[in-house]
């Protein structure tokens, strides 16, 4: 339809359809807002050297029992018997500094998990939305942005944050797009950018997490451009780039 | 999480979400503003009496051969050898009036298709948007908007329909939502309302059918509340309610 021959930048709702979006894709980003890529942001940014993301419970526990130190949530809430769940601020008193942790989480790790063939395979969240766009902006490349949604449903705040990276992007001037998902992301993108708190008033994600009592949590998720730190996926293992 | 006993209006982007979004709808409203359930309602409103939707072009030639006159699309375009495709501008002049149509279109037919064992399935449009919402406030039943997509990906002016639905319906103060999906679709429509046609400038549907020359078509989609039909499936026809 186009002879236009920049790079793409495309956004995914959510795992379940990511093959309907995969074509000529080189780099996906994967997005949990609330709270997982979040939580592995935050951990690189204070100290964490490797994390392994896993998408089951079975394997969480058979690290466990090999002695790792293991995030695992579901729902919200850190399982029983783990120590850590996905709190980003639990990072933040550098406990973690040099260490590897294996990290399994109710929707964040699928998307991982989901993206793992890509070429290349790097982690977003609003903390690191400046740092990683311009990244993203340098490399030339067909963009996946790819939210991870609530047990296969879609999420706003999963793609308002996919929205923010595709006004970077577009706004370099470098890449084209051609599905509604990316315009829709970009609108809902603009029409919330200047109150995320309030805008995710009424999401689905905040008020579950409001029940939890996390809603420092949640204005800390929501609290853009706090590290420069990019997390990428290399044989399984995420590292800083 | 809630103990709001109103019922529930929500929204599903595309057919190949149905099962997430299903459970307990009452009322599926099935949406493909561009262009099939558009000229659906239009048919009706210019005096068609039944339309068959079939999902595949193989039973379309089925009811060609028994003498049916038939609405063939894909791709934007009517399938060779049929007489009609999706515009609804097509049944503006009464010739169809008394008869029986059978229609097969890329995504609509599909949606309809999908939702076909809901208890009850109608058809939405931005052109009944005011009479079928008026008749969805008084079921007091839980309802989907059903959007057709493109080729089973998100599409803008479907949701925005949707959107426009469920903005109605939540002022009547009778529904209550709980997905992600229907707080985004409403805020698409909020700010998409006062000038359709420029919104969805740079949607990937309206690029398509331009390119095919179909801008009249669309501007006819896209204006709310041109009738007050409200088709209705019974037994796999569509019918007058």
């Amino acid at each position: 339809m186009s002879e236009d021959s920049r790079p793409r930048v495309e956004v995914c709702f959510t795992p379940r359809s990511y093959e309907l979006y995969n074509e000529d894709v080189d780099i996906v980003v994967c997005i949990d807002v609330l709270r997982a890529t979040s939580a592995i942001c935050t951990a690189f940014e204070y100290g964490v050297k490797k994390m392994i993301p896993v998408a089951t419970l079975e394997e969480a526990i058979e690290y466990r029992q090999k002695g790792f130190i293991v995030a695992a949530e579901r729902k919200g809430q850190i399982v029983e018997g783990f120590e850590l769940g996905n709190s980003p601020r639990r990072y933040l008193d550098g406990e973690f500094d040099g260490k590897t942790i294996v990290i399994t989480t109710t929707n964040g790790t699928k998307a991982i998990h989901t993206a793992r063939k890509a070429q290349t395979v790097v982690i977003g969240s609003l903390l690191n939305l400046d740092a990683l766009s311009e990244w993203l902006i340098k490399q030339e490349r067909n963009v996946m942005l790819l939210g991870s949604g609530w047990k296969e449903t879609f999420c706003l705040e999963d793609t308002i944050c996919a929205g923010a990276f595709v006004d970077q992007l577009q706004q370099s001037g470098g890449f084209r797009s051609e599905f509604d998902s990316t315009i829709a992301a970009k609108y809902l993108y603009l029409s919330a950018k200047d109150n995320y708190f309030g805008y995710l008033k009424a999401s689905s994600h905040r008020r579950r997490l409001k029940a939890l009592n996390l809603n420092e949590d949640i204005k800390f998720c929501l609290t853009p451009n706090q590290t420069s730190v990019i997390p990428i996926l290399r044989n399984g293992v995420l590292e800083k780039l």
